[in-house]
């Protein structure tokens, strides 16, 4: 689903990822992870995908709220098993939306 | 691939869309815009993947040059198609990458 997103300006947070092999446990603290975030302040939406590469972009009202989910204490158990365990390696990107347009046919 | 992009700050085009049923000339089309926006100025790179959900990030030095990537008149073309075509909707937003960092196991 595209996010919708309120007028700009607002955050984004683009995830660029590479898995390692196996599930070991992702599936199951994504969807934890999914459930968290929708409640938490500030949480505007998010869009992701994968094929070798996944992304997913979270979106975000200000840079507090950012920062107060990258320190949620669940979310640190499972950033933690990210590194140890689900990413071989990962990019993250905080970047202010601007501008944004879309189309529907 | 996650994208060597320099330091921050730059820009980044996050393209999320669904698409229509069928090629219809879109993979051929992709290739070529790949290959005329990599010898862009001002371009840094991009990042890829779809499910359902397709997301292109592109990375990009400055405004002015996503403004003339969005005049270029073969894109422009392509954009036509896009939404004839290719696209039942798609969402663009444009975001000013300040802070990242990353991990490589």
């Amino acid at each position: 689903m595209i996010s919708k997103t309120p007028k700009p300006p607002y955050y984004s947070v683009i995830f660029t990822s590479i898995r390692t092999a196996g599930d070991n446990g992702y599936s199951e603290m994504a969807t934890k992870m999914i459930e968290l975030v929708s409640k938490h302040d500030g949480f505007l939406g998010f869009e992701s995908a994968r094929e070798d590469l996944g992304i997913t972009i979270s979106y975000w009202k200000d840079l507090k709220s950012i920062k107060k989910w990258k320190e949620n204490e669940e979310h640190l158990v499972a950033q933690n098993k990210g590194r140890k365990e689900w990413y071989k390696s990962f990019k993250t990107r905080i970047a202010k939306v601007e501008r944004d347009y879309e189309f529907k046919s």
